[in-house]
């Protein structure tokens, strides 16, 4: 019998996720999760609502949450589109945006997810070409405003780490369609915004801010992010989302876990000083090192296999990240390195003495 | 400027869901919630959950989960699939087998949802006629057979609580896609399978059945659910979720209630008892009370006004769901009703004596 599945589906590998082993012992810096625990007082909503009437549907517009989260922002509450991760953001995104004869664009290299996104939705899929530098020419942005139905930009980037500035994402809003600022990272940038770009004229109903609880909020494990967007935009794609699409619990985690803006601010100063003598000492052991605003080193090494030191690391139970993204430049050489997530100060102890070994 | 929302967004009014009032006070019959709390052993494991890693991405697998599901349903981890909620477990369905020039088939009345779905997808939707015995003629369960993608079969059905036999169900199996067995409220039927259904040789490879924690685990806050399925079909829908859909709370909580049958069948068999009384005063009334396999019941009346019975129990904090179904027969005639949750011997008594006042 012939697939019952879609063309589409049939023929796409799939995204593979980052590893996550089950076991204990290892240090784990593939992911870009937070070393660090959540506030308190997240445990303690949560402890909270499991006390409470689980048996019973959760608010479908997480007003709790919108409420606190428009505060942070300068907006309304119906700037605010709550959602299961920022997977979900994404997801929904491209189901409002995109029909099969719509394109989506993203710089390259960045979040392969974006591709993984489009082939689901059975649209194209267009990658804006970055340099070494990881800048874009004037002429490929162009395209890309005409093409795009949708555009995703990650700031800061991954695996780079690149913030670019409000003026070169203007280079890039479709003019007809959205600019998604996928700012997964934003909380890490060195001057972390807020809010100003959603009442900036120029992006006045395409822009979408999506955010996520995983990384800054040391929430991975309970999947919540938000959609920032004028309240035209929040409205349609409130209706693609399932009406219950976020949990009791997650509403009640991540309105605590935003309320407490000491407890991410101090987390994330630990991780950038981290991040400083981690950059140092990488340059030291003859990486190079790319200067970014994230919770994250992105790393080349002239002579030596970026996939076996992974593989050294990964034997001694270290995980980084292996990255390897095919057809990186015009000529489609292909571009690969090392991502590695800030840890504590003592997996980054572990990790730069393995290194050193394995380098020496 | 034009709308840069697809079309088909901009076309689709979006599903309401039933109210879910903030405030305390309410007698809640409206959506089919389980009026008992989960499983002791629920709050636990989200307690333990809480005091662990969140900072950490969950299981994308959810494991233990599928391995203890599989169990359930005598079959094997790769058959089940976790999902977000059940309504995750239908957008997955739609966006893994529907493309713009496939169908969706539906029994109507029954599920609104399964519309939306479709329109959000982008394809037809087309619905099968009811009799006033909620059953179908072997001509249109043909066309449906013929002309659908995907069937979904609310079974028991809501409003109705309509259980079909197996037999009546492959009459839907859909000649090249797949059927699709949304037993939300399965745990309520007179005779609940255990998965025989799965391995059933007549249905191999066409046959999903979804389920949900809302109903008879008492988890509507929680939101999980999860799809069994021959593991060719997991494998190409596992492909299309989002990673991370589930995120660590909820997969111990679903575990644990899952481990915990004990509990939900007890609140099943005092439901089941409660729905027996229920259904007796009802008739007494005067109603017209539809013969059903689940956690409510589906009254119409021979004189009274639906909407105004709805309408004075609101006045007195009493929620039930009004339900107006146009074009329900072939003639095109509308179907109203009422639908009404099993709630608690003591909601079901406030209940009683207010519909007693408003029909005197």
């Amino acid at each position: 019998m012939a697939s019952v599945f879609r063309p589409a589906v049939d023929a796409m590998p799939g995204y593979t996720p980052g590893e996550q082993p089950r076991q204990q012992g290892w240090v784990k810096l593939n992911t870009n999760e937070n070393p660090y625990p959540p506030s308190p007082a997240v445990v303690q909503a949560i402890r909270d609502t499991a006390a409470g009437a689980l048996n019973v549907y959760p608010d479908p517009n997480a007003t709790t949450f919108r409420t606190v989260a428009a505060e942070l922002f300068g907006v309304t509450p119906d700037w605010v589109l709550p959602a299961n991760g920022s997977d979900e953001n994404l997801t929904i995104i491209t189901r409002s945006f995109c029909d099969p004869q719509d394109t989506i664009g993203y710089p390259y290299p960045s979040y392969i997810l974006y591709e993984t996104l489009g082939q689901i939705q059975g649209c194209s899929v267009t990658r804006l070409l970055l340099d070494k530098h990881w800048q874009w020419t004037d002429a490929a942005a162009g395209t890309m405003r005409q093409k795009c139905k949708v555009f995703f930009v990650p700031c800061p980037n991954s695996p780079s780490g690149t913030v670019w500035t409000p003026n070169q994402l203007l280079e890039l809003l479709p003019e007809n369609g959205v600019l998604v600022l996928d700012e997964a990272y934003g909380d890490f940038a060195d001057n972390p915004h807020h809010g100003e770009l959603l009442l900036d004229e120029r992006f006045q109903k395409r822009l979408i801010i999506t955010r996520t609880f995983s990384k800054s909020y040391s929430l991975a494990g309970i999947r919540f992010g938000f959609c920032l967007a004028h309240p035209e935009l929040i409205e349609g794609m409130n209706r693609v989302k399932d009406s219950y699409n976020c949990d009791a619990i997650a509403i009640a985690a991540s309105t605590a876990a935003l309320r407490d803006q000491e407890w991410m601010l101090n987390n994330r100063d630990r991780i950038l000083k981290t991040r400083s003598r981690l950059v140092e000492q990488l340059a030291r052991l003859g990486f190079d090192v790319c200067p970014g605003q994230a919770n994250f080193v992105w790393i080349t090494h002239p002579t030596h296999d970026h996939q076996d030191i992974y593989q050294q690391l990964r034997n001694q139970r270290i995980l980084i990240r292996f990255m390897r993204f095919p057809h990186a430049t015009a000529d489609k050489q292909e571009l690969t390195g090392l991502r590695i997530t800030v840890g504590t100060e003592e997996q980054t102890d572990t990790l730069l003495q393995a290194l050193q070994q394995i380098l020496h």
